[in-house]
């Protein structure tokens, strides 16, 4: 199915006629990505309490059009009252006068410390350096990937091109987020763009589609931000017309979810403190919503996180997250295998039956599996066809003295 | 409303005709309670996953009466099959030979390593020293209490008197559970007894709201066990009947929610690796279900709980977990305030006003509460009138570190 989909370099600059660039003073970055005429989405945090930006962004959006976003990490400005709406707009016009973009084509975004005012002197100034920047190169696509960068110990940038029938599409994207990442994405920030033709209604049901099957299945604390949010532009430079009689191309749609996952997957490696990368797949569900549920289960736990930092096959703990899921299972019936990057594989759990007891070999390529970086877990329901997969990161000292000294 | 109850001595020994005793070998614990011819219920964990004696015991406490528990720990016979059901007929079989007390009434609980087959060989022998020791004394019921720790750091038994219109009634109890502690409760097990007068059907109801209040509100990892059990037996040997016309007198209800929250807080300030005790009363929510979702969220919250141990008053994370527990809330309308329990309070955030800028009396106050064992954290939402108290404690270097080596 991947056969039509190619990965290439350039970030989300990748993409013709899309600029980015990115300045950094301190603790505060600012990222400026135009991509001129563009259709586009955004989803946005399930959060109540939403930051400044967010209240902005979700209402402008609504008209479907995007040609230019500013995005600042080191504060949040969230909390921040009608002020901090006020510091958004008044980014935006700034941003508009120095670019001759319309104001309502430009979106913002934050991320950072939540409750503390807009730095403005700081901001202002990095806003028109960026611009001053902006260039339709890989380098500048890893510097605004570099200048979203809060507890991030490295950058995100993918891109893709997919043969479609017509001709070929390109898609490329930056990312942050690491901390709080979570159901219904946490302090993650996504900014994508595309040269496919797409309209504004269609290039939602895609972006939604392509979130819920990356962003909404990582995990790495349970905690969910008031900033979230994850746009996606299409300005249409490559002519090729990628939904027909109201149905998105599905290779389109194969390649939109795949840069999506493959960003994902660099935001649960990098998780907060993370030693270790784990997938977990679970087959045979009863249903979709049980597959997921019952994925996202093992990757929040604690136990299961602190087992794995450990290097501990402990599939107890697997099961009994399982168990409180509220999936469909039958405690006789599950299978849990444990495997590595390297085609070692070890069931632990073969349909209800423990088949790793101290001294079994299956107990020992497991531990062996555990100091791998990449491990992965598979679960077998026997409930039905549904499958699901959710990637997360283990629990480790280090995430702990991370978000024990954040702010202060 | 808790003049009328006094906080005594004995533990689950203080009630008049309950024997107990405990015994250990390694990492093995047994402990028995005896309260003959009792009137019983049990609240047991909601996993869909379960352990041995809690199929068993589930089962058996229908007939709603108990009189001998044989309590194990170092094990937790789950994901043991038939064989693991069976150990407990034979535990069951055992004791009641040696007491002569009818097999069906007997409950077996058991807390531990999951997928271990039970070493009955040691297991029957401390089944057999606990019946010797039986004994109504304060420090049977501490040795019973002590037998039941895994990774407790310190034995947890608690009792009450309560003066009702007919008379006087105690209420005792022991407890253990510290690590997989969450809503629902996870591995903890805890054992009450009274001398009350009261039948099987109202002792149901009068448990269900007392762990409603208590149990299933603290948490310490969200993971939830496959060994939880809370059970209560009544051996009526005050005389006092605490039912009248199918209501349960409310200063028996006090009294019992009480000694449960007492052993809660108990099990929260236990929490692995736990430095601080945190309490989080929501007031003002439009519902109890909406009270209990922000609290818990708060309590369950990795960033606050690292912020807290920290000794950080990131307010901005309350909030945000506020925002995404699924309560009604309005962040322009919510207080957040923190107090210990030397009398002193900081507001950080009033009606949506935030007072805790750097440099404020507030935010000094609040950093100082923050070096405290016990902090409160206050959250108002002004949505209604429904309240709600959780506790938990903070996450910390050795929770990672004991849940990381716990098999190993």
């Amino acid at each position: 199915m991947l056969n039509n989909i190619k990965i290439i370099d350039g970030g989300i600059c990748a993409v013709e006629d899309v600029k980015a660039a990115g300045s950094r003073v301190g603790k505060y970055g600012l990222a400026v990505i135009e991509s001129k005429n563009s259709t586009a989405s955004g989803v946005f945090t399930s959060n109540k309490v939403v930051a400044a930006p967010v209240i902005h962004t979700r209402e402008m959006i609504k008209g479907g059009k995007l040609s230019l976003v500013v995005v600042n990490s080191g504060n949040a400005n969230c909390f921040t009252g009608e002020e901090g709406v006020a510091d958004c707009v008044k980014t935006i016009k700034f941003a508009s006068e120095l670019t001759g973009v319309s104001a309502d084509e430009i979106a913002t975004a934050s991320t950072g410390v939540i409750g503390r005012k807009m730095p403005m002197d700081t901001i202002l100034p990095l806003v028109e350096e960026s611009i001053s920047k902006l260039e339709n190169s890989p380098e500048n696509s890893t510097e605004a990937a570099k200048s979203l960068m809060t507890t991030d110990t490295y950058h995100k940038e993918f891109a893709v091109e997919v043969a479609l029938e017509e001709g070929t599409v390109k898609i490329g994207g930056i990312t942050k987020g690491v901390g709080m990442i979570a159901p219904n994405m946490g302090t993650m920030l996504c900014f994508l763009a595309t040269d496919a033709v797409i309209s504004s209604e269609d290039i939602n049901k895609a972006l939604k589609e392509a979130v819920n099957k990356s962003f909404n299945m990582i995990v790495v604390d349970g905690d969910e931000s008031t900033n979230d949010m994850a746009l996606l532009m299409a300005n249409g430079k490559s002519d090729v017309e990628v939904v027909k009689d109201g149905v998105i191309d599905e290779n389109f749609q194969e390649a939109l979810n795949f840069i999506c996952i493959s960003l994902a997957k660099m935001m649960a490696r990098d998780g907060e403190g993370a030693t270790k990368f784990i997938e977990c797949k679970v087959n045979g569900a009863k249903s979709d919503e049980d597959a997921i549920k019952a994925s996202k289960s093992v990757i929040s736990s604690s136990l299961v996180k602190s087992a794995i930092f450990g290097g501990d096959p402990n599939w107890g703990r697997i099961v009994a997250a399982v168990g409180y899921s509220g999936c469909e299972m039958d405690q006789t019936m599950i299978t849990i295998a444990l495997s590595d990057d390297n085609g070692n594989e070890s069931i632990l759990v073969n349909k209800g039956e423990i088949l790793a007891f101290d001294g079994t070999e299956s107990l020992k390529k497991a531990e062996e599996i555990m100091q791998e970086k990449h491990v992965n877990i598979l679960v077998d329901l026997y409930q039905g066809n549904s499958t699901a997969t959710a990637w997360g990161c283990d629990l480790t000292y280090d995430y702990v003295k991370i978000n024990a000294e954040y702010t202060t």
